[in-house]
């Protein structure tokens, strides 16, 4: 790795290859400090061209290559093997914004744009990136390409691979694939781009995006719903995408033991309803008009409370409110993570299965780990939810992957995936394995091959390599 | 392929190979009677595993086969190459709907089910389908995936790609690609079933699909307007885009010649405004709720009259009316036909370059070919336009090539698609290669060598044979 690190820093300059420890150490770790491994430098270039002289570089020392942008993955996807022997490509330097055409319905963003950059750019010029997640303030497009981030939107505008046009990827011999159209309809051969989208940086390694943009909404209404049962929330659901169709762009579903963590563990929060209720159905809908729209939610809920199938609800009155409602949502997950540990996962099966799921996980917790406390939130209109589960600080981890297991097994009578978002990373690459048919994991293995033959871009990520490794110069 | 045939009756049933010159006619010769070519036999297997029998029977026979699904397609793409050794494979009697889930938002149907039969399920079901296009009535979903059509309301629900959530897909070697997943969010490795979307039949045989369902809107409103120019059909475009967003599932446009000419030929046809204009744009903007948004769509048309930018519209009262408009559209080419050839095609560019490529095609058109008439019309707002060439009946095809090679000219100055939705089939083979980078074209072939190394998936569809044929036995 001596002489590879020594003509990187010709590349890059010296001051963009890091090699002491403390240096290495932000990005040997994932942002929620749940997976690490020592890699034996990080580099960082400034280009797309020093990208691909880094990748050609490390393809000659026979040096294996782990891209990371925003480093806020959980799946360990941007995180090193701990060989010490691999050397992590960060993005993060890789940041302009290239081009923007609001007429058009584009921009043209680097690997290392903070989603949040991506998305305020967008607004000022008049137009919208649809793309919103948890992390969206620290999370990098060039890893919500290669992850195929999805997020609280999908439901209105798909995950990233419907908002990427165009992509620019450097493949595993350092040349560069320049697939920037700005067109929405390109129909000239096979689509290359849908290659590199979702494969977490195995097949190429992605530098720059093409991303859509969308019409800006003036009118938005963020409401809260209380209902009494799953069934009922998902029926709830059912009648309000009868009644608004694809202006709804977010349906999140919370339970009880969530909002109630949330509202006793981190400070300012109010409870949206007047008093506890088992579920709750957090709504958002909006359209391009100025007004109008709140006239029809009102009287859309006045029919549900009518039916009885909800139970109490609020509608938010300003920005303040609407925050608030979010905040609950989103710091479920911390405020458990205050009194213990969270074993997060990320499934999704068809949305009418979703109360069978709950169901049956919540009947074999006690058997599973009696000290577990299940916290299902999330995307319900897309059938994707993440069964998280509170358990004491310090559980082992036998007993963690021993929930994953039972879950995953519910999830498998149900034909459902396990990964729905977060994609594979190190983490679920045996669990995935196990579960594809042999023609779809041989399939893979060859895309793998064909794009990466000496398998040196984020290898065991994904896949398993088939090959034994050579120890690099 | 004596020895083949034999095999293959075993297979599908003798009277399910088609040997006879007069019972092979019909599969031989495209929908348009545009392009035809000789084959050896046409089977017509009855399920997947007759497929996949028929498949492998082929691999080991060394036989090419052209898979065919409603055989409306623009270009050639599912039309064998004319040396009679190929067979043609019909997905015609695959066309069971499998299942429909309204709930979970997806129906599965096989490849052979024609579109339209598809729209009505859904329908029937209280959902849609939002594929649309002008040979719904014919066409099929196997060719639909196939090619990643396109159609009319590409603007609101995206291409073919974007309206998939399974494939089942036989291999270049006979075995089954069960990739039938009806879940919105899957992220478990590479997207494999991308790879066969839009790839015409020649990296594996689409057998069925899930497809994604929308929400069924109440309320359309479908408007004409005139404009005296191309910047203001664009620039007004852009105004309803601001306005009505996602709301808008088609924006067409239509020029004069376009008109004139199908009010001229086809019969009980209406003019939708008084007196004729330079260009039209054919509008439909759709929501879920009951009412409301006719009133939205006149008072936005009172803003852009009192601009001046809009010269005259119409809103369709009703269904005969807005059926009138489509058929104003959809039939200029038809009536074009009555009196001489079109030269088709299908380019995009950026939607703010439309007036530019226009105006250069148009001011080229006396040098190109003096009697050509320039009837451009299509799907505005994704930059999708159909430059079509009304061309006296005769014209030999060196004019005809010329046409679009001036076109195709404009377009890459321009730096947009040769074909944004009817794909490359065996008419722009060529003509891609020669504008894809050596980088896009290298990694083509060799996604093609990988799936089907023996180069017997639909050859010289897509990309040229880098081998050369041995005889089938």
């Amino acid at each position: 790795v001596q002489a590879f690190a020594e003509a990187s820093r010709a590349i890059v300059g010296a001051s963009h290859v890091l090699g002491a420890a403390e240096d290495r150490a932000r990005y040997e770790v994932d942002f929620w400090r749940q997976h690490g491994g020592t890699a034996a430098l990080v580099l960082c270039p400034g280009t797309t061209a020093e990208v691909a002289a880094i990748v050609a570089l490390a393809a000659a020392h026979g040096v294996a290559l782990v891209p990371q942008a925003g480093n806020t993955g959980l799946v360990a996807g941007g995180i090193p093997d701990g060989s010490g022997r691999e050397a992590i490509l960060s993005l993060r330097r890789l940041d302009r914004i290239r081009r923007i055409d609001p007429a058009g319905d584009y921009l043209i963003a680097e690997a290392g744009c903070i989603l949040e950059t991506v998305q305020n750019a967008a607004g000022e010029a008049g137009r919208m990136f649809p793309l919103t997640l948890g992390a969206e303030g620290s999370c990098r497009i060039g890893g919500n390409v290669a992850t195929n981030a999805g997020g609280n939107n999908v439901l209105r505008y798909g995950m990233t691979r419907n908002l990427v046009l165009g992509l620019e990827v450097v493949l595993a011999d350092g040349s560069v694939l320049d697939l920037l159209r700005r067109l929405h309809k390109d129909n000239t051969g096979y689509d290359l781009k849908q290659l590199f989208i979702g494969s977490e940086g195995t097949l190429g390694i992605v530098t720059a995006a093409v991303l859509r943009l969308v019409a800006m909404p003036r009118e938005r209404v963020t409401f809260w719903l209380a209902v009494g049962s799953l069934d009922d929330a998902v029926h709830l659901f059912a009648q309000l995408r009868n009644a608004f169709g694809d202006l709804i762009s977010a349906c999140e579903l919370i339970s009880s033991p969530g909002v109630e963590l949330a509202l006793e563990r981190l400070p300012g929060l109010r409870r949206p309803v007047s008093e506890p209720h088992p579920w709750h159905l957090l709504v958002e809908v909006a359209w391009t008009f100025d007004s109008g729209l709140r006239e029809r939610v009102e009287a859309e809920l006045e029919r549900q409370f009518a039916e009885g199938r909800c139970l109490d609800g609020a509608v938010a009155d300003n920005e303040a409110q609407r925050r608030m409602m979010w905040r609950v949502r989103e710091g479920q997950t911390e405020a458990a993570m205050q009194i213990g540990d969270v074993v997060r996962s990320d499934v999704a099966v068809a949305v009418g299965d979703i109360p069978t799921l709950v169901t049956r996980v919540f009947d074999r917790l006690p058997t599973l780990a009696p000290f577990a406390t299940l916290l299902p939130f999330g995307h319900v209109g897309d059938g994707n939810l993440h069964m998280n589960f509170a358990v004491p600080r310090n559980t082992p981890s036998e007993v963690k992957l021993r929930l994953l297991d039972g879950l995953f097994e519910e999830v498998d009578r149900l034909g459902g995936s396990i990964s729905a978002e977060h994609g594979v990373g190190r983490l679920k690459r045996d669990a995935i394995a196990a579960r594809k048919s042999p023609a779809a994991m041989t399939l893979m293995h060859r895309l793998k091959d064909t794009l990466d033959p000496a398998g040196l871009l984020n290898p065991g990520v994904v896949l398993t390599p088939r090959r034994p490794f050579l120890d690099p110069d």
